[in-house]
């Protein structure tokens, strides 16, 4: 099976640059300035557009347990969204399962829930829900047998780690050749708050963000940064960062040379707190909550001058019908998410490439070669090189498209971005040589997508 | 005569606060938390409503003559506008004058040009156009006498000073009790680029911009602020700061405790450079020019963390249609300068103090009290204080209003906020106690203003 | 009783001049040019000298129970040493008492220690050993009534505070009107690395240092710092800086107007990790541990460049002998202190002032005005206004002197001084107008020194 | 010709390790844990030595005329004191030629004064007495043919270079492949200071120092990089820094991923301006002067953290004995430059290693191998892998050793270092194979140093 893209502009993390595209077997096989049409199977017009890598969302949860309530896309409706969105990959985190329950436990579950559901390709994160001898002691076999080299632990919610158990976790990540990636928040601040807040009848939505301000999170980033350094520059990876704050710490440990990278999602680049005081700010409760303006100003410097490393979504759905029923009058009674998974490429596109903020190219870092480069896939994603697998999203950079959640691809029932007009849209994405979406119209399959076995984490990949 | 203000939120650059304002005879009388209305002419109705400092804009050009124009607001028109936008101080540029001529001729000329004719109160810049012993000794008097106490002087054009003129110049500012503005751009890189770009056919109004890259005016910056320390830490006050990187200069100079202050103006925050790529990109000619979006992030920052100091508007209209007959194939034909003096109230509220980015408090800092202080006005304007003359603008924070050029008070016949909406506006302006506009409405009449005869600089009011 | 000093010139936090200075009964009376020796009982000369306010030394620990020793300098010897070094006023730990005792229990322990002994002025800080809410309760009575403003908390030894409970800590120390002072190292990874090194056989003193790594303590610094914010902006100060990192979080901080201070001491300074490779290194163990050398260039860039607000000894005495028996194979039976309180004054003199960092004012401004200011003694302490308490130190700038320690007038057996030649020298010291010492013989007396009643914590004295 | 080294730990610009080194006709043959001392001509014990990379001093001053004086160092006195002390390349500066004279003209002279004369490996740096279309062409033959990629522009002294010239060279070195070195002063500030202070008898050693402060050097530092930015990204490597601000706009710079390199001197990071206090004072004068003593701290966390690049000595020798007849009573008389080939390595590895500062290696990257890479000499000279010059140092890390110019190897009459005691002192220097110094006796000989043709300018090499 051949397909030929041709007349477009190629785009990678480096450049780009007017070539054709062939593909064969679900590889990218050549580029070249011109390719003829002969012996195709197909060919696609490109004129005018970028084909880019397509895009490797680190962060969702689909199927999650929260304890209670269960996020509403599972690996099809999730994986379903992304394609639509020119995502092309996605990499899930394995939690939360019984109490007490090993690394093997949850990953089992979950090559249940994606096998014969995603439409593309994907991996999970291992989620540390405690740490003992076992949960160390399995970590090698996760890394090395089981493909999985990134696992993420929490500071706050049920499964929050203490400082000793962060550290001896790290230090064995750093071992075992896997990527350790944190939410971070102080669960001690969070306790607290909610605390005087409840007590103190302040339950409306604004209440949650005030629960939890800058310096919370802050806090546990410099905390996280520097307990890493101690378990001797073990790497790691800062989930949606939302202030400004955090991520001076960062630059600081940058400037240092210690192996850190950040992560952030739309949602803080573009919402703010002031959504809280509408009628519908249920629509709006997540984790780290949606910041005072001016933070924006601050990731968007970060994103430009590349301190930044990551676009991620943290796609994780709860209905507004749901929302409103447990958590109309206390926000403590929300279960936090935003949906995002399909909208991720097209709003950093229209807000950071067609603004100018940013090139294509590092448009094309930020949402698919850096991901790949940290979390063990690559060069077989985020790059055009032959050899590598043909994912795909071909861009219209002057298309302007405004998103409605009835022209949207999960399983939730409304949208953050409902209403926001894009500029440059995602026309086509092909999963291995596949095309899985044209045009807004979902053209793939269930069970198209497969799972990656991960190679570990190396520096120098990063 | 006596104006009670009742119902209203004061706001100063320190606090807001619920109170009353009495004014009597053009001054501030009385704050109080209920003052009643008894024997006072007038009430105005403040509920819902801030009030605060009338606006000092200390960067317009009216009438100034640039060599191949003259722009087209005069201190009748142009005063006007900016009353009806909430502003009650400005501080005009006495330039251009013929070559050679001193600092008193100019002065003599603007005081015709404005008396009779301003409807708020007034003072003027003194322009620096070349250097001798006359020059710097004319100072003395210019501040002493004539209550003129900032002077600027330009990097680039063609009355741009050479290094040791600058320092020449900034040691005799400092002696005498002046504050040096400048306006800063390399000069010999501008005039290489230009040359380069009319040989090469380059004379598209994008080719403005190219031609004063970011780091043209950033090495300006960055020179000045030396020879500003090398002239004994003169005073120095930056104008229309369009950039990230001359802010770090500037804010690595604040770090050492240097007298050096930075405005910028609503267009560096809002508009971008993408603008001239339209048709109508003559509107956006000015200099330094618009800048890559990404530079808009910057500087919104320095907004916020306070190393940006004052907002003014650098207004200075020349008509669409004559830019279109000047320069319609050759932007280096096109007069600079873009209006704004009637909106910039009501554009740094909305997107300052309607997003969150700031408080009420900074935004009077900003507007008023701070170019009040450095520039020799304090406490007689930007404050709410017993004793000050009772120039105030009031805020309606929730009134949304969409620009439009028909329906603003300037002489142009364009405007690049066209559009726009703003939340947030000015809905009256009291110069010295007058009604001078309502509700968009202007009020006021031609003489009104008067020449506001400044005191010396002083290090401890800025 | 007056006392005319003559001839030097006066030296405060803002400048230097040369003025006659006259006591009466022991405050400062009348500075003035040429001030009259009639009716004066005692004239000093000053020619030559630097006349400045006497040092405040706001960290030691006399009589302290460190649980596996008590420091061998009391009140007595203590003070007396402080004195002969040019310090006028300490402010010593009340720490620590029986677990579970009160503050008001330490307080009438540390009454007890000092009366009758202390020959200079002292006060206490509180020192917190547990929260609950009689703690929390008794903090009023101690700000108000007791005059203790401050209370130091530890993040790491027996009494390290968890996160909830420093953020209780700091909300109720804001609220009475104290300053929180904070020893910060990360208690978990102290004890992890301790753990490790035993295991390991690795307790020689270099190891020591490398169980509280630079991180350690930076990650303490960071978290106290928001933790301090997260509790509406409390008063903080840090003691004892030690490194760089830490120090770049106390500017970002101090960049959002965050109400933090930080003391650093000459043995982080001047000395560094490479004396704990030395047969005597057990003179040196303390905590936070001496640094690799290029901290130190940080710490004097602090210096310099402001962000360090204050310099103090953290003087704590255990002899050498003790410390032999105890610890000669096993760094973690050592007691941690270094005996300091004498020379303070001369090393930061001769490798701030004579070396040109600093200036003689920026000298007064971190070892007397700023403690004074913060610690609740201004202005009766750390300047030179009529009113003020005559506590005076000649510094005679020229003299070079070795240190020995057999010249000192501590009570312990070493210096870690010893043959570290000082340019420059406190050649008298006057408390409240009594000479206390002259050339480097004690001249005072037992009983002298008052408790200082200090006022609440004051930002704007800050 | 076979030499083997054994016995010694390798450093180089990566790391260290147990090595021994077989060096076959004066190149790197190969480098091995136990390579056997059969058919070995020369076997070196290095036991207990560090084994590292010859130096490679890209700022020597020999045969230099000054218009005032010539420097007595030629290129035997010069080299046999660089070779004494560990150096085995220099690049020395072609200037100053007639006026007007072109480049080749110096070239040729300068072939002449090196050929026969060296001792060590030899190039030079072309230096810019004017710009005009010939000397812009002539740099292509000067890179491609001659082997000249890097050209020295001086923004003071007699050939100060304005803006619009300072921009077309480097655009045209760019474009040629050479890299742009800066004397970064500025002329008029310099002229200014000078005249005053002449016109108020001030020209006492002291004034030559306020005479050029340093924002004077920061000033022209940040003008440099943005006319380099502004000319596409000229690389720039900026000479002899002195001071904190400057540092922090190449920081700005770095940050931005501009090519800007950084060099400072050992004067600059262990001498300070009190020395122009002393009655020898004017054995210190050099431009840019020595600086306040916080400056060094400054330049210290600047070799430490990464952001200077190399050290080099600007040696250039003018006997005190002359600058006694020429300037005692006038510093203007003063030829400027001090001594410091023979001492660089020895300086910066006993402050630098010795005080556990940087790392060996880091000590390789600033003194051989980043010199050698941004000087188109990599990988022949910087490094030890197999193939390269077997040009090499050996270091004794604990010897100590008291410098006296007595026993130094050039043609001055003093050294700014008499008196000096490092730690650590290079014991064997060998030139492509050859020993040419061992422990403090010269054995090498005029004639063996070698002209490098040196490659052009890759970033990709720095």
């Amino acid at each position: 099976m051949k397909v030929l893209i041709k007349g477009g502009t190629l785009v990678d993390a480096n450049r780009e640059y007017r070539r054709d595209l062939l593909i064969e077997n679900g590889k990218i096989a050549q580029t070249s300035a011109d390719i003829p049409d002969k012996q195709v199977d197909q060919v696609i017009d490109a004129s005018g557009l970028l084909v880019m890598p397509g895009g490797v969302d680190v962060h969702t949860h689909f199927n999650i347990d929260v304890g209670i309530a269960r996020s509403c896309d599972d690996f099809f409706t999730g994986t379903r969204a992304a394609a639509c969105g020119g995502t092309t990959t996605i990499i899930d985190h394995m939690g939360f399962g019984p109490t007490g329950c090993n690394l093997h436990h949850q990953l089992e579950l979950y090559h249940q829930y994606a096998r014969d559901k995603a439409v593309i390709d994907y991996s999970f994160h291992g989620v540390i829900q405690h740490i003992n001898d076992a949960i160390l002691d399995e970590l090698t076999s996760m890394v090395h047998e089981e493909g999985i080299s990134s696992f993420k632990f929490y500071l706050t919610y049920k499964y929050n780690l203490q400082d000793a158990d962060t550290l001896h976790l790290l230090r064995r990540l750093k071992e075992v050749g896997a990527l350790a990636t944190v939410h971070p928040e102080n669960n001690a601040v969070v306790n607290d708050n909610r605390e005087r807040f409840i007590k103190e009848g302040k339950t409306a939505p604004i209440w949650h963000a005030r629960s939890r301000p800058v310096a919370c999170e802050a806090e546990a980033i410099a905390r996280t940064i520097n307990l890493a350094r101690l378990a001797g520059d073990a790497p790691l990876y800062i989930v949606h960062l939302s202030n400004g704050l955090g991520l001076e710490y960062v630059k600081l440990a940058q400037a240092q040379c210690q192996p850190v990278w950040v992560e952030t999602c739309p949602q803080y680049l573009l919402l703010d707190i002031n959504l809280y005081q509408r009628p519908d700010a249920l629509k709006y409760i997540l984790t780290p909550p949606l910041r005072p303006h001016g933070e924006q100003d601050k990731l968007w410097v970060g994103i430009t001058d590349g301190s930044i490393n990551t676009v991620a979504t943290d796609h994780c759905t709860f209905p507004l019908s749901l929302r409103q029923r447990m958590a109309a009058d206390d926000f403590t009674r929300c279960p936090n998410g935003l949906p995002g998974v399909e909208n991720r490429m097209a709003l950093l596109f229209s807000e950071g490439v067609a603004t100018g903020r940013i090139s294509p190219s590092r448009f094309v870092a930020l949402t698919s070669a850096t991901p790949a480069q940290l979390f063990g896939l690559w060069p077989r994603k985020g790059n055009l090189m032959p050899g590598s697998d043909a994912d795909l999203v071909l861009f219209d950079p002057h298309c302007r498209t405004t998103i409605h959640h009835s022209e949207l691809h999960d399983n939730v029932d409304y949208s953050p971005w409902e209403g926001f007009t894009c500029h440059g849209w995602p026309v086509m994405t092909l999963s291995r040589g596949e095309v899985v979406c044209e045009r807004g119209r979902f053209t793939g399959r269930a069970g198209h997508g497969r799972f990656l076995h991960r190679q570990p984490f190396s520096v120098n990949r990063g």
